[in-house]
């Protein structure tokens, strides 16, 4: 209750020109007259509302189509939420590639690139990598570089609040890189940073395999598999934002590591050697014996880390990525084991995105940032970290 | 977005009716001017709030002291909320003892009682003696019936939302039994059942040893040992009210039972035969090699499921309670596993309430029920389930 500020007058007209905006979003070039009937709210509202929104450049004047206007003798005037007053980006920081999504202001998507990257590259070389694919695609749509509002990252590793890497050991260099602070030097406006599961998370939530359901388990699975999870529809992040973690898991059963599972001669592979480990599961389905042991080793572990999981939180859906979505041989395995152990075990499913989960995430990211500040309402909308 | 609603006239008078109920709850004996100062509304608006709060019976005047009412002119007029406008009941159903507390609407306990069941008693015979204890609470207090405004259930096992167990293997006849639907018929307010780790983390951190801590994991250890958790101040139930039942988290690993880790002669043990359990840690305390590693074997068990836990929730806080509270081995081992997987280790306590912890949350969670009832203000508060 210590958030209620009773006497506030304000409260009411953020209110109303948070409902105006979002009927301006929902309808299709609305009047004056549909926005009352829309909202509930009195003309003279909608009109205060609409003149501080054309202030702020947010709404613009619908053209009419030319025969409508033809027909009706002096047609009542259309409005339009101008996507267009501001853009997004939403990146992705991998240990082989950067890649970039762009939107206007309704998060529909006008724009993408992506640059391969050695998995052996430095901080530096990879941030360059960053801003030349951002460079290129905003290049390529036009768009001012200062028509930024917010920029979404997601990147491997457990981050700070502030978007420092606290532990990153997929990335060289990672490790308490202050990732957050060294984009917002190449930009003038928020930067979000987000672990790549969490990102991931919130993008099948929002475009992908979890637009139904608002608790939901991301397996980002590999050799350093990671998750993330929706609580509510709501990020869960944990205290020091490293719920999800499940990369230890295995230690507490005194297992092997993934890098162990999945070998086929005894030593370890390189974490970051995908090639290698691409190898093992093609020779897996090539019939390969021993291939096929250190594939089921390793869907093993995976289920085991996942099952883990889902008893702490119970989901109603488990989304699984990275990796898994080229290996038909992990969704049977793990629903059989989560029927074993769960009592109304979660549907399990595959990533719809894929490869743009990410980077779809962490555009959403910096869309809910844009979002709270266009319909902030204290005590209704509430603030993400 | 979908929630709000901008034309509602009444919206900000519910608003100003919960702060003014929150400032006379949280103020000694507040003058109307004492109340316009603290909420920051207007007389005439504390002036209606405080009208309707009379007629519903929750604001009495209160009776000033003798020498203050003789040392000034004439007194302004003070008031109390009424706490004893109405009753909960916080009630524990365990495999050895139901008890009850009761409280006024401030949430103050004003009386308790136990009784002892046996481990074998069937549903009929517990929820017999449930109802004694509180026909006997309710004569010694001299509260009728008729005030109790909500009763919170403290319950072993799984419990749906309608206050049904799903699963309760703890207590003879418990799987399958509608809860709270048969407490109902005892009461002719609202009912509320929860599992009973869950309503021990709502206490721990409504007067426990998480009072500073909006992320917690309550941790209840026995034979069959349950976890509650606590996201952002609110108890985190999961998708099927099945989260953090780590009892079963062990048959990921294959490992064995409780019962079989406990057992000193290879039988194992009975999960409801408290004493046979009870005398083997005795025996450890008595320097007894066999059951001390019996112990041992039952916190390494223990630590596991708390890390894996730990892992999937990242909390700031694990308060460990059940057994674990005469367990003085327990905390050390688990700090150091958490210290060797996370990077940064949540804290760790043994809880405050002890044997009270699942009463006591049953009463807060009755308790928040009336709350909810009395400052509801759509898009503010949330409702519970």
């Amino acid at each position: 209750m210590g958030r209620l500020t009773g006497g506030d007058p304000s409260l009411l007209r953020r209110i109303n020109s948070a409902v105006v905006l979002h009927a301006l979003r929902g309808a299709d070039a609305p009047t004056l007259t549909d926005l009352t009937r829309i909202t509930g709210l009195s003309r003279p509202t909608v009109e205060g509302v609409m003149e501080g929104l054309f202030e702020a450049g947010l709404v613009v004047e619908s053209v009419p189509d030319g025969g409508q206007a033809r027909r009706q003798g002096r047609p009542a005037r259309r409005f339009r939420f101008r996507a267009e007053a501001g853009h997004l980006l939403g990146i992705e920081i991998g240990p082989h590639r950067v890649s970039a999504l762009l939107s206007g202001l309704d998060g529909r998507i006008i724009g993408a690139g992506a640059r391969e990257v050695s998995e052996t590259a430095g901080a530096d070389d990879r941030l360059d990598k960053v801003r030349a694919v951002v460079a290129d695609l905003l290049r390529r749509t036009g768009v001012a570089r200062s028509s930024l509002r917010a920029v979404g990252v997601g990147s491997p590793g457990i981050v700070e609040a502030d978007g420092t890497v606290r532990l990153g050991t997929a990335l060289p260099g990672w490790t308490g890189l202050a990732l957050g602070e060294r984009l917002r030097r190449s930009f003038r406006c928020p930067v979000l940073v987000e672990n790549d599961a969490n990102a991931a998370a919130v993008a099948e939530h929002w475009k992908g395999a979890a637009t139904e359901s608002d608790d939901i388990v991301f397996v980002l699975a590999g050799l350093s598999p990671g998750a993330g999870s929706l609580i509510g529809g709501r990020l869960h992040r944990g205290f020091g934002g490293a719920a999800g973690e499940i990369g230890a898991l295995h230690l507490l059963g005194r297992e092997a590591t993934p890098e162990r599972l999945l070998s086929t001669t005894g030593t370890p592979l390189d974490p970051l050697d995908e090639p290698a480990v691409a190898d093992v599961f093609t020779k897996a389905r090539q019939g390969d014996v021993r291939a096929q042991a250190a594939v089921e080793r390793f869907v093993q572990r995976l289920v085991h880390d996942v099952a883990a999981l889902v008893l702490a939180l119970d989901p109603e859906l488990v989304v699984v990525g990275g990796w898994a979505t080229e290996l038909d041989d992990v969704l049977d395995p793990l629903r059989s084991e989560l029927a074993r152990y769960c009592l109304r075990p979660p549907r399990v499913t595959l990533s719809l995105l894929g490869e743009a989960a990410v980077a779809t995430g962490a555009l959403r990211l910096a869309l809910d940032h844009v979002e709270e500040q266009l319909f902030a309402v204290e005590g209704t909308v509430t603030a993400r970290r």
